[in-house]
């Protein structure tokens, strides 16, 4: 690899990070949800029903986005980086307004002079292979 | 950014390697599907039904994946360089076994000594929220 896996600093920032857009997520808090994707053209999130092309788009979507059901519980979550400007978080996850269903959603991070930012995600939400939704 | 977007150089090898990716996809050639996965237990790759954790439970879902019915077309596709030694592909895609449905896969890229390898990927099917299904 020319390019360090995990660098223990990095890797601590980039889980920082997920776990300040989880619970804005979860409190549909859409000031820090927009702060924390990437300003630029070229970001992009494929949603559970919806293909977001833009930072315009995605923030559109935020905006008129139903604040209730949002609650979840994360399971399986990796957080992987790849050298100091670059990480994926992966997590699946489960809501109980959704039973039998698992939730994937993949983020790719980059990190910015004002901090790390979503460049790319996908949400999306299948019958769970495991069975139960019980996030275990 | 810290970070450059869309280094021409860095971005031509992507798109090289991401047409060799799609290539050997619709031709279900598993040897350089396998070769382009980075070889790291922390490699995800959600699919459309599975979800699989480890280079080695992907291995093992493209050694037994059926090459039948794998042609599709491409839609919207971006790809986008941070760094010389990160980058991101989105695209759509459609099939005619699939009417109706679109496809969205999101792979992130890291450069390795052997090349550019997959690090991350989540593929999904939706109702196409643009109807048709015509690839435009």
């Amino acid at each position: 690899m020319t390019i360090e896996i995990d660098h223990p600093e990095t890797k601590a920032e980039l889980e920082a990070a997920f776990a300040r857009y989880e619970a804005a997520l979860v409190a549909n808090d859409v000031a820090v949800l927009d702060e924390l994707f990437l300003v630029s053209p070229s970001t992009i999130r494929y949603g559970a029903t919806e293909n977001l092309y833009g930072y315009n788009e995605i923030a559109a979507f935020r905006s008129g986005r139903s604040p209730a059901g949002l609650a979840r519980r994360l399971a399986r979550t990796v957080i992987t980086t790849y050298g100091r400007d670059c990480g994926v978080a992966s997590t699946l996850f489960y809501r109980d307004s959704a039973p039998g269903k698992v939730g994937r959603q993949s983020q790719t991070w980059v990190r910015t002079v004002a901090g790390w930012r979503v460049a790319a995600a996908h949400v999306s939400l299948i019958a769970d292979p495991d069975g139960g939704g019980t996030g275990s």
